[in-house]
């Protein structure tokens, strides 16, 4: 039945992928799958390897790098840089440059809207030395990469589309890589700041908590584009309907198969559930999130383990202990 | 049955009430009950009577005003303006100062997280007169009331009950009214941001979306204790519950009364629910809260209404003109 | 003699010009000037009009418009929106756009570093439409011109010349008309956060308070380049210089024409001195700057007056109400 | 004459030592000095033993120590932490509480005024234990000492005198010891920021660079109270007035005693001459600072110095990384 191969929405592959597995009871054909602990973090490497996979995970042919790591690892110093490190180790074979080739790294999403802000708070940390490399060399090791970093500001800052804004530089400053980092949506509050996605195919139209439209891939910029995502909210109405779907599927299980009962709720339309719902709820659900109540301190938080696993990842003849004494 | 009288557990007298009568379908005795609508404002005014009222609402005998208005306020600066007079309208009658009288503004809650932050945001937003009418008094005009105003920290930051805090300095500065303002959670998504409680019997322990145990009333500091509180998120674990409730509901109105699904519906016990869901759900869910995806913007709106509300109400000798240019 | 000619360094024409006066005791040549009070400012239109006059005022042929206006203007809300129709009146002129063209405003300066965020501050209080124009244009008034803006940063923040950057997305976005916003240095403490320069040649290398050596220009965009600058600081190193120059002359009234005394003070290498000063005062003196104690507060102020001076003049069609109410 | 013993108007200790020394070529009497390096610090302690001490140095019986260190700290995380140790070790003597005992630390100065800001920056990143020792004293270490922490504001946002407000909590709280920082104003650019006082007789009236009045000491709170001040800024019109003073030094020495010149100069008034600068130079110049450029970054540096020197005195059973842990 086509009903197997519909995705859900969602920015993440990991979660594309478990949705087809639990309707189907088997695995995506068109990935292969790489599954490991690295300390703290559980690492899954995706390869979406054909049109089939392509088309059920909802992302283009490539690699697809999902960490999660549990959620007191915010509220240590020592966990955070354990969790850095895990990011650059799944980061740098990704990043093929040689040493004097330049990298960007573009922020995208909304300062003024904390859970969106977290592509802008780690371009704010990472290691700029591009500037340096060209006008006082001397002033800097040899082995550092040039690296220069901008956080644009989203379509309703500017006025204009990010995705221009980033071909313009591009023309310009002709860096040999693109690393992209934006806020995500996820479907499961377990995900919410725990997660972080590395894919090596761009960002997609339409991705992103927020009204963002641009692609931003080696087919637009003329070079490799990496993204980083990371979910920073579970949108209310889709904590909402998963809740609904979950007391319908305990509901299910304890129902005689068959049985009156048992009909009625296989009879619910799963759409028409939410939008009852909405309707119910809130007819302004849409705009709510659901968010970690110190929500300030996690986004700091998961800004400084992206931005230094992209520092650490891109900047190879250094230590991180090199790299905080130069950031601050 | 014992059940009838179990209230639900929230800051709102609204929500307690409301919660009776669904259950009951009749309403709360011991209460009296007066709503209407002011301009863009539903203001539902309940006066809690005698003990019976007191143990259904939850609250101590005394006045409750709430006042419920459109999501769009917040987008409109007439809006926050007519909304804050409203509050002022709602807030004076209980102002009993005569005109040399002196008021202390309490903001209570913590100003890093940012739902909790209401209270302290309101506070650099109060008129503060005390120190003019004391050492330069014809900087000001005569009619002008002497306000002042702090907010403490909570108890994490501090390291002291606020209480305490709050006591000390009472009894040196010596006010004879105490307005306190506190961020509040709600069951209710379309309360959140939008609806504004004005009690004046204090604020109880264990009230308020932090870690409170204090309680400011007239008991503990000696002198008259209004108290504003406004829900800014509603607890995901909350949301999650109350949809489960929604569909259960929803399945029971379809279901046959007195067949075997309509008795497993009625058999669910409403708490293990709330325990299963969580656990299924994400163990910390409980550190989770639903708010506006630009909380931050909305939380500097409420804050403007709820303070401008209080100067108005404590400065009738001024205009809103007067006191914006004022703050200005 | 040559010292005639050698114009002090400075970023405002007004000062140029007056160094030059009181040097020689004549206006500058090449140069056409308007002086006129408009409310609580003070206008000085100077036309650069020949070479002559483009060498002692250090500047290119142009025109250059100085607003000054008094310190209090800072504390009350109704005098800023006056100042900032005084600017909307001199920018007028200089804005040559028909109705449907596209204005793009760049703010210069480093938001990390308050003296030189006011190009930022201003960027985020522009009326920016030209996104609504283009995807939902019913919902804004036809009469509405298409605005966009950004503040890309410094080089030491992105590693990358806010020239290339702005070069990059001119060459995308194509907009008719660039204004650039800049912090400046001036030699006078009273000229601090009370002047505003709107010039129409651009922005030189070297201006600006921080390192920035672009040239945005009509020569290097290809569109015509209005720039405001506002001085935010003296440099505390100018002030000691400034202040010795001061007793000097003081004294040297004082001092019997031809006599020892006089002859030692007119001895006296201007040049040397400020070394000499720096060395005894300070030896970090450059890093120091003379600002008003509640810069924050100042910089919010003149960012408004600003913007809203911008928000005017590129919207025609609108009052300074329908601004406000937008922007809120 | 009794000009021997007017002393100049600084909060200083050491400031109004060097002024005597320099008038009289001689030592202040009355008082003991003891100056050593420790690392990158320059230590000096003045110990005032009576009464013309008292007079001299401006301040009461006591000890006061001054901290000196170069510029590039503030640039560098390791100098930090040593600056840190190096206050710890002058604090620590000071600080006599047994091991139950509370201490109370007070951030004084104004969160809206980045130069004054340094009291409430230092409490927020104090190690606040007193809660955790009273509620859940299994979470702690048994060796940590009870802390608690608080920034009122200032008179003008609070409407009440600090004093009046510290004096209320500590008699709610009754801590063993309070220690209180503030900024101060210096007379020397060379100091800002690069210059911290302790002295163990606590607060007066009149100091700090802010308008407040109230005294902090045993004598008004009953309990031992330590100042730590920090001069963050030094009045533009004291940098001008200094300049002159050198100015005339430097003009003096090539005089011919006995010359007209000299008897000229040596009739100069100095308090004439300040005067005369500030109406010359700038009606306004008192309204004025003298600040590093970065002022927010070297605020938050020596904040960190400052906050750290107090959490090692404090807990003698803490290394200062798990305090960094602790408080990260």
């Amino acid at each position: 039945m086509s009903d197997k191969f519909v995705s859900v929405r969602t920015d993440l592959a990991l979660e594309a992928r478990e949705y087809y597995t639990e309707k189907n009871k088997t695995d995506v054909p068109g990935i292969k799958v790489n599954e490991f602990r690295d300390g703290k973090v559980w690492v899954s490497r995706v390869e979406v390897v054909n049109d089939e996979g392509e088309r059920i995970i909802g992302k283009p042919k490539g690699t697809y790098v999902t960490l999660e790591f549990p959620e007191f690892v915010h509220y240590d110093g020592e966990s955070i840089d354990e969790v850095s490190k895990s990011v650059a180790k799944e980061l740098s074979p990704l990043v093929k440059l040689q040493d004097s080739m330049t990298a960007l790294v573009v922020g995208l999403g909304n300062w003024n809207i904390t859970p969106d802000a977290v592509g802008p708070k780690v371009v704010s940390k990472i290691m700029v030395t591009r500037h340096l490399k060209e006008y006082v060399p001397d002033s800097i090791d040899e082995g550092v990469r040039p690296v220069c970093a901008i956080a644009p500001g989203v379509l309703g800052i500017t006025g204009m589309e990010t995705g221009e804004i980033i071909r313009g530089i591009v023309e310009k400053i002709k860096p040999n890589l693109v690393i992209c980092i934006d806020a995500l949506a996820s479907r499961k509050t377990q995900r919410v700041n725990r997660t972080i996605q590395i894919g090596n195919t761009g960002i997609s139209p339409g991705a992103g908590i927020g009204n963002k439209r641009m692609e931003l891939s080696e087919k637009t910029l003329g070079v490799p584009v990496l993204a980083i995502g990371i979910p920073t909210v579970v949108d209310a109405g889709t904590l909402a309907n998963d809740t609904i779907d979950l007391v319908i599927d305990e509901l299910t299980k304890q129902a005689t198969t068959g049985g009156p009962f048992y009909k009625m709720l296989m009879d619910l339309d799963r759409n028409e559930k939410q939008r009852l719902i909405q309707e119910v709820l809130d007819p302004d659900l849409g705009s709510l999130v659901v968010t970690p109540k110190d929500i300030d301190k996690v986004i700091e938080s998961v800004s400084r383990i992206i931005a230094n696993g992209i520092n650490i990842a891109l900047q190879p003849a250094l230590t991180l202990d090199d790299i905080n004494k130069y950031l601050n």
